[in-house]
């Protein structure tokens, strides 16, 4: 399994304003970029504070490129996981649409009810008691067939696949706006380090559109 | 007046963990470019917030950069600036030295033994009711004949500084680690935009030491 995390923030590290309003960080360059990386993955996954905000569809927006993943014999669209402890995912969230399989990854702190009524439009993965247990998720996942992992978000989420040392490579496209906010979602949330903390190697370094693109392996890459 | 906020942020935006330690995020080809541009500076600012955490001196480190200052008839050092709306500045902090000329602004809000305290010691600026008019006590650095500043952080100080339009150039060193958490420190903090974001222009983008330099201007800039 090989496991990447993407995502936009601003030059000050932000992912959206403390109103966690999406902010359009990124430009037409970087939105062509992210589509070749969905098209290029097995599964796509984001936190349920993601889905809650956000609500996106996570599919591949070209057609080109859905052709080319039919042309290997993938389907149209990579598999769609929510990382999601307490089931809190809305029925009618775009991800659990028909477009594509969708996993939802919940704990034992999920209502038995809450996850019936998911269990209808996607896979449960139930893994950990209190919160979901990245690995035994992952290997789950694995175990499907799922090898190239893409991460969307959010700052939560990414904070724990660094804890749990599942990150092969972050991906981070900087842009050229400050959105400022002691509140705001950042790119690493959660608990934070305070020491030991993942150390990066940055691969490479380029200007796409109006930013940057920071392309970083961790030791696992 | 030409303002420079310069900091150095971990991959993920963190000026420092959520425990407001200092935390090794540039080597030594970052701080050498630091130690340059506090050399061709007039005035190097913080927020008091930096001064208690980190007790930093502010002064340039390499001789031969303090000797190409004495060459130029500037004194050794760039004057040192505290932005301290309540003159928490401590009288021992390393910025009251008498290696270089010290302005610290206040408020009306400090209270004048607070005030009193600090003269001795410091220039003192005051300039708005509740916190630092930063408008105003940057007009009285300017009268002083400073007029290319370099601004060092904290997080809070960067956000007044982009609220009130007064920054030219924002120069982030993005470092390989990651430090994550929700309450860390961030290179924009403050109560952070929900509309009117600031754009920025990336003027360049180089790797300098294990990170990435990324230089941008704003439209003042």
């Amino acid at each position: 399994m090989h496991v990447v995390v993407n995502a936009a923030t601003s030059a000050d590290g932000k992912l959206s304003s403390r109103r966690r309003e999406q902010i359009p960080i990124s430009g037409d360059a970087d939105f062509t970029r992210v589509d070749r990386l969905r098209a290029d993955s097995d599964a796509v996954v984001v936190g349920v504070g993601t889905v809650l905000a956000d609500d996106p569809h996570l599919t591949v927006k070209e057609e080109a490129l859905i052709d080319e993943r039919r042309d290997r014999g993938e389907p149209a669209h990579p598999a769609r996981v929510v990382v999601d402890s307490r089931a809190r995912t809305p029925t009618d969230a775009a991800v659990l649409d028909d477009a594509a399989t969708t996993y939802v990854c919940t704990s034992e702190r999920a209502t038995i009810d809450d996850r019936m009524d998911l269990a209808d439009r996607a896979e449960l993965v139930t893994a950990g008691d209190d919160r979901v247990d990245l690995l035994r998720a992952f290997a789950t996942l694995q175990a499907q067939g799922l090898e190239r992992i893409m991460v969307e978000g959010g700052g939560e989420l990414i904070f724990s696949l660094f804890e749990d040392g599942l990150v092969d490579e972050l991906r981070v496209f900087v842009g050229p706006t400050v959105i400022g906010g002691r509140d705001a979602p950042t790119l690493a949330d959660g608990e934070g380090f305070v020491a030991d903390f993942p150390t990066l190697e940055l691969e490479s370094l380029e200007r796409v559109g109006e930013g940057a693109l920071l392309t970083w392996r961790t030791a696992n890459g």
